[in-house]
């Protein structure tokens, strides 16, 4: 009995390939859909209903080996019967149909289903603050290191001057001061206006926004395999951490917030090592700044560890860890009390996040724990790795840098260029499998947690062929 | 057979007050709430389960005739069967156990919902981008302003300058320019980063942040009555107008999108006349810049129009319109295809939005339609206004600058200073009303859609005895 068969005995046993060429029907409904809805991003049109686990359905009936999983945020499959029966519950439909402002008119339901997410908070963290989406929890907590730095700054106290209360409402210093957040390069944390300026992956997501003038450093770019190369990429390391320093004590503003991905994604894929973590820990220390870690993609369980950053031993914890993606609920968590502002309503809004998908997260969560679903997306990430380092020697130049050794299925590697990325892509999915690409050449793997060895071999076997396509 | 006895036919008669002071199970409870969540803005602690039509019950079984219905949030009343049999449909469980990245794999289920949602478009629109807040659906459009804005003046060719690709990565023009949204002070548009910019109704809601150097118009400060003070409010339109003119001609940066509620709801209820919005149309025309009519709050219905724009026949229409609250799906309206990213991924994120609000938004303004509840607000409205213009004659102290004639329940009055806006609110909770507040000394009405003549002969009789006990 396999995970996967227990959560979904009907499954189908492999990708199921009717029609490579979209139907009528489905140009009819992309038609459709364009006169109301921007399409050109578009994959596939899906069939949720029919969708089953680890397989995506299309419009057309193809079955699809899912190992993107709408952009990582789907943890345990598609249709899970426990999640069905969450979404049918009283509680779902009370969530749904009398949306609360939380903040004013909190359900008697609200501390029990915090509680119950805060059982999932990463190491040393006990408090949660709640929104929608990953670049609204980040933004959120960018507020929060706001107020807590300058709050630090004036004992916390709750009276300001005059000339804050006036200047806030010109926008000006010094209530509402030049401040930054120091990011990385490569980096996403969203496409908000305040997560735009430090994400750093690609123009597309920033050009004619008007930005913050805040800094990014450069991420470590290590040379792989990575057990061949220590020497090198301690430097790097290094070379890093002196960067961050350097801009700290050297920008034209105070630095409030450094932020960082365990593993930077939609830049790429890119890894650091345990200790560059652990070193920002003593850096924003040392400087007063708040140190928030970005698990939105990296969190709940596809790397090896609920939370990726745990890989790093941080000690003490950052302050703020934000999440979303597939802990479908948003927010961030943080153990620090200063970080509740030192009035009411400086952090807030109209609804303060979502219950209906703190249902959903409780679910997954749960069923991460009773399952014990990090053990087996270890076991199925080595499994993955090995299989894949042997398919690197047969083909170098397609599997360059292969990435997420003991980071489970959290795996990714380079091709030559974008133009054969995309290829590959398009070969693997004619292959009967969905994957996804990141930054501009490289192939990141997303499966669910459900993913099984026997997903793997099907995967690698698809792979193997689109390779030998792609070189013929 | 009034609309609410036929959604509700077991909602109380009247308010139930059962114990005034909170039980130990509430004390309790907001003891354990205080342990993971900021409850310093909590009301009450309430019970969705019980709560029904127009009254809100909390967890000591009182019953609340709900004149705030979450912010404004609730366009039908609590428990609506025809949202419960929404929220137990396969496409709404769908919508939760999987949800989709829109953007890249939408559910064969979409075209139909968008084009659901499109029939309850303002007038002229016929295009909608959703998003998850009213913050979040204000920084959307704003996104496709500056695009647009920009994507003119390059003549919408889809290739950047090195130095655009190269300058935005770090946060500078030309890639990420200066350019300004106009908003009006007293504005509340929401408190993310570039929201919070133009947000200028109380200093707490942006202390600390850093802000976008942008500026903020004075909006009309009308005398009331208003058909006594015709010729002194329209010099205040035309001082307004003249304001705005001259910050588009001398602001240091490019003005290139205009934002303006057409109520001021959290800055107090501030009414501006159809011509003031109409003028705009002209300038915005004039000076080439995006035109954003913010109805998070004024939308759907309440303001005796679906959307209170529609009010002031602003042609051509204005070019986004912003949407939440009400809705519960969030985003704007849009009619011209050239606010549609010249290239895609530009306007994009994991999720664009969120189907499971698309049918509840759906139901709502189907009801809307079938039970024409536009042409019951308005009667509601005309009612409840004749009623407080009497009692304004009794208490013209406590009843100042009544507002929201012709605008259905929209209505909102001030008293003197904000600690007897604060004790009127507890006396009429305590005859049991529950009633929100706005800026410093104003009280705002947000009744649901199906508050019936008996509910304003309630709220009024309640109003009258705490306006007697406050003067007392």
């Amino acid at each position: 009995m396999t995970i996967s068969s227990e959560y979904y005995p009907n499954e189908p046993e492999r990708p199921i390939l009717k029609s490579i060429e979209p139907s009528e029907e489905t140009i009819n409904q992309l038609n459709e859909l364009s006169k109301v809805f921007d399409t050109r991003a578009v994959y596939f049109i899906a069939d949720y209903e029919k969708s089953i686990g680890n397989y995506i359905c299309d419009l057309d009936g193809n079955y699809y080996l899912d190992l993107y999983q709408q952009i990582a945020s789907i943890a345990l499959g598609y249709n899970n019967p426990l999640l069905i029966e969450a979404a049918k519950s009283q509680e779902m439909i009370e969530s749904l149909v009398e949306r609360p402002a939380m903040g004013n008119f909190p359900s008697k339901r609200l501390p029990k289903q915090l509680q119950n997410l805060l059982r999932f908070a990463p190491n040393g963290q006990n408090k949660i603050w709640s929104g929608l989406s990953g670049s609204d929890a980040n933004e959120l907590a960018f507020k929060a290191a706001f107020m807590y730095y300058c709050g630090k700054k004036r004992g916390f106290k709750t009276k300001y001057t005059e000339d804050e209360n006036a200047s806030v409402m010109d926008n000006q210093a010094p209530g509402s001061p030049d401040l930054a957040v120091l990011s990385f390069k490569n980096a996403f944390h969203g496409r908000l206006f305040a997560t735009a300026s430090v994400t750093c992956s690609k123009p597309i997501h920033k050009l004619d926004l008007p930005a913050f003038n805040w800094p990014h450093a450069p991420y470590p770019v290590y040379k792989y395999p990575l057990e061949d190369n220590q020497e090198f990429n301690k430097k790097v390391d290094d070379e890093c951490v002196l960067n961050v320093e350097e801009i700290i004590k050297t920008w034209y503003c105070p630095v409030a917030a450094l932020i960082i991905e365990p593993i930077q994604s939609e830049g790429g894929d890119n890894h650091a090592s345990a200790l560059f973590f652990a070193v920002f820990e003593r850096i924003t220390l040392k400087y007063g700044i708040v140190y928030i870690i970005d698990e939105v993609q990296t969190g709940v369980g596809a790397t090896g560890k609920m939370w990726c950053h745990e890989h790093a031993a941080i000690e003490p914890p950052p302050d703020l860890v934000t999440f979303s993606k597939k802990f479908q609920s948003a927010g961030y968590f943080f153990h620090d009390p200063d970080f509740i502002p030192n009035m009411k309503y400086r952090q807030f809004n109209t609804w303060c996040g979502d219950p209906a998908r703190f249902l959903i997260a409780n679910v997954i969560c749960e069923e991460i724990v009773k399952k014990d679903l990090i053990t087996h997306v270890n076991e199925v990430g080595d499994y993955l790795m090995s299989k894949l380092t042997k398919l690197a020697v047969v083909y170098p130049n397609y599997l360059q840098r292969l990435r997420g050794a003991n980071r489970a299925t959290f795996i990714a590697w380079d091709v030559e260029n974008n133009e054969q990325r995309d290829e590959l892509l398009a070969l693997l999915k004619s292959n009967g499998c969905n994957v996804g690409g990141c930054s501009t050449k490289s192939i990141r793997l997303r499966p669910s947690l459900t993913f099984d060895i026997k997903h793997a071999d099907i995967f690698i076997e698809a792979l193997e062929k689109s390779l030998y396509e792609l070189s013929a």
